[in-house]
């Protein structure tokens, strides 16, 4: 018997697949995360923004969200869930809520200032997260487009904290030591 | 030495009392409840809301946030908490999140349907939300604006809730025994 | 093509049913609930316990939970899941916390005094949790064990509740209108 | 009027100071992270563990969290809390969670695998954390002790997350390229 051993790069590969498959390119996310901090940063470029996508994708925690999430949404496609589970995630079911839980737990790894901009996208449904939305294609994206939102907030918070950073050292003129890496 | 022992009517109107010192009237919340719900119930009522508002402000982890908040933003207006977190707060400081946690706090309670009508109104601050959050009032409202909005969001989730069950009974034609108190 | 119209009993009898089918008797979690409380209330019966399992479990935000969780486990047995979330599901992987992130759901229902419980009993493992855990049957229970877990965690936490509202009655004679109903 | 600018140089050092001062230092927390992880990794060692503490308290998240908790058991110490919350917080009240809802927004930073290590510290009480919880000293700890608690459970996950990647590069001697920067 082969005993089981983790390979984180093959956790990454699969969510980096996944997501394609489910028709989310990286560059639809830095979208949603343009959307949201434009309005604050007049500078910000969108590889700027895809660089936060990528950062936030390389964690695990939000691995193991993204991959459980497509895989409950993959099996309902196929009607393999039992009932009445099927039907909730099927018919995207206002009192579950299952996926917002997972996408919270990508939300929380940037910490709490990402809850908003999570809703606003949830709510809003702008660009891929509409996308996502509509009813009627041969996916069920039920958990996929909290997840999309989730990995947006999520970036758009570690984008915040980067631009405080920049700022503190441009005032200091160079003197100041700020390593916080998130 | 008198021994502590807890009076729950006190917290409960402590709670009740300190929203109104802080301006913020149980019908203010109520009518955030309506913006959030009438699209998707043409029957609400304003009574319904307000009733929800009140069911949600009965519960004591509800009642312990709203005091803590309510007591950081007054200690804040009296420029009495340490440096550098009555900058922070005073400031409203964007990568200051403890706000957020506490009010998140609220809406866990009635569930992860709540978290996006959270983030919405924190976003788009109708009514009670953007008068909170105007600038150069005496009152410091870092915590309570987003408290009210986890209020409104966690009655929103209630009526969600609610309707669902009084659906079902009409199309059971009474027969049904749901009895799913929340 | 019929209309999706949600039957919250039956969402409620596939929890229980499927708990049982599982391996988990609501008197196992009711002797957790005991296990974690009798130390604080020398009265406490395991009926009492027992009901605020069941307290618990008629919310619908823990029947999701339950639900959610026990499919990924059943999947996992019949070895259904795409890789590499089959294996680390499959082995209890130390780096994934869907699990815990789904409990932790459940917990916040009856609010934050839970966590600490679910924590302890997530890391001391007695009774059912223990043999839930037991490696080598024909069953995984990544997912179920937090989730027996969580439910008792949520119902201790109800049991504070009310033995704090017992407690101020009798202190006010039966004059005091205390109705936090959770 | 002076704007307002974040410098986050002053808020590490305070929480740094405010640790201090309350009476943890960084190598208490460090052997709580010791008393979780070593069952588990033979070779650790406690400087492994205060390299690991020292990353935990770099976050603003954490940093945040840390202040708002020691300020108001500060507050509670001078007794300029409103009653009725001057009451709870001194007498660590049993259904006031506030404190393990801060804590908790600690623990999410590094994932959900840390939240049973926080249950259990919270519960066993060991080291630093069983002296902050002595009652009867001169200060109250009722955010401190849980504050604690969560940068230890923090910790202990940052070792497990890099513990893995050592393994894994171990493995496939140096040709992985795991860049899991957490």
């Amino acid at each position: 018997m082969k005993k089981y051993s983790l390979d984180s790069r093959k956790v990454e590969q699969a969510t980096n697949e996944w997501l394609q498959k489910r028709g989310v390119e990286r560059s639809d996310i830095a979208e949603l995360v343009m959307y949201l901090q434009q309005g604050y940063y007049s500078d910000l470029t969108l590889e700027e923004c895809l660089a936060s996508v990528d950062k936030v994708l390389a964690k695990r925690e939000v691995q193991n969200a993204v991959l459980t999430g497509i895989q409950l949404d993959l099996l309902a496609d196929q009607g393999q869930l039992f009932s009445p589970l099927q039907d909730m995630i099927e018919n995207d079911e206002g009192l579950y809520g299952c996926d917002e839980v997972l996408a919270l737990s990508i939300v929380n790894v940037y910490g709490s200032i990402g809850f908003t901009n999570f809703g606003y996208l949830d709510k809003v449904k702008p660009g891929i997260i509409g996308k996502l939305n509509e009813k009627g294609g041969p996916m069920i994206h039920t958990f996929l487009d909290d997840i999309v939102g989730a990995i947006a907030a999520s970036a758009a918070s570690s984008i915040a904290h980067n631009k405080q950073k920049v700022a503190e050292e441009r005032n200091s003129q160079g003197t100041a030591s700020a390593d916080e890496s998130k």
